[in-house]
């Protein structure tokens, strides 16, 4: 397997699945600031241009997060990071799916590159004001839902919880003042010995 | 269980998986038009303001499409809208994800509504511009990646479709020239009763 990732982006969540399940695997590093995302080796790989993207070892590749999440989860029980039960199952969907797709892909896309909402760069501070109250708004969601501790789940560490590590790296840079289960969850994800590999590997302070 | 849904968008799908399971269930029609989604009498039931949200026998709710179509696909396993092998149901994950994701999320989200993207309106020509290049982009990778026929997986009908189903109708409403696979699939979900349940009971047209 190999994944394709850009040092403290989303890509950092799989990394530390990766981690969590323990089978060998190969990390492919990206920057996106050199824009390797949209260059012909990677896109040939991945045509979305995203990390991260999963090769596995029968050349398929796999995208969007919750997706790869899962079938690493799914394909390694062992790892102990999907719930046996469908209904938390769902839980852990729901939440994976709230956080990559509102708390990162609408509310922190917007403290991250504000052109890609608003032409007029007049406009980009109420992008960042607008994005900053979505960011509050999805953490006091997330703080409402709460079912386990430290983990999200009632059911106890999953990959939902690797989804919402990724997110609170950025948090933290920007300042966010995070709800107490959450700040909780972030030092007890910092206390993992796959998050703290991960996190070195990638090159980042907590 | 109750489904609150507005018709003709997102939630049509998720009452499209509901018909073809087949038990009982209860609809609470919203209005998005009239702000029906921002009161209180439903935001004490899903405070993300959101369409589709799914009140169980249990009271217990759920949101998130795919999360919501995961449950109802898992927990109904005769209806055979969940593939049994790990492969195809990440494959399910990764459609519905990028479906519900980018396609529905960042794309057509742009033609409806450019107010939440770009502050100044003499921008929003630029905001539905770069919507339909997104739109057209996020069609032709569904294209690409299509492995079945007419369904979107090889393992054939899954709610992956009922995903590409409710976009699709949107498409046509945009004039959104649709791919040859895409274009067939929205025929072969129109044959399917329990499609014309859902779209009879929504008032709509296809």
């Amino acid at each position: 397997m190999k994944l394709y990732y850009a040092p403290g982006t989303c890509s950092l969540g799989i990394h530390v699945i990766l981690e969590e399940v323990g089978s060998p695997f190969e990390l492919a590093r990206l920057s996106l600031q050199s824009g390797d995302h949209k260059k012909p080796d990677f896109t040939a790989v991945n045509p979305k241009s995203k990390v991260p993207t999963l090769q596995r070892d029968d050349g398929s590749v796999l995208t969007e997060w919750p997706a790869i999440a899962y079938w690493l989860a799914a394909t390694n029980p062992g790892a102990g990071l999907w719930p046996g039960d469908p209904a938390e199952q769902t839980r852990a969907l729901e939440a994976m799916d709230f956080i990559v797709g509102t708390l990162h892909g609408h509310a922190f896309s917007r403290l991250f590159n504000q052109g890609k909402y608003a032409p007029s760069e007049a406009d980009h501070p109420k992008v960042i004001e607008q994005g900053r109250a979505m960011v509050a708004a999805a953490y006091a969601e997330i703080e409402r839902k709460w079912e386990g501790d430290p983990w999200l789940l009632a059911s106890g560490y999953s990959v939902a919880d690797a989804a919402l590590f990724y997110v609170t790296l950025w948090a933290r840079k920007f300042g966010v003042d995070l709800p107490p289960k959450v700040a909780k969850h972030w030092e007890a994800m910092l206390a993992r010995p796959a998050v703290q590999r991960a996190m070195k590997t990638e090159g980042l302070a907590a």
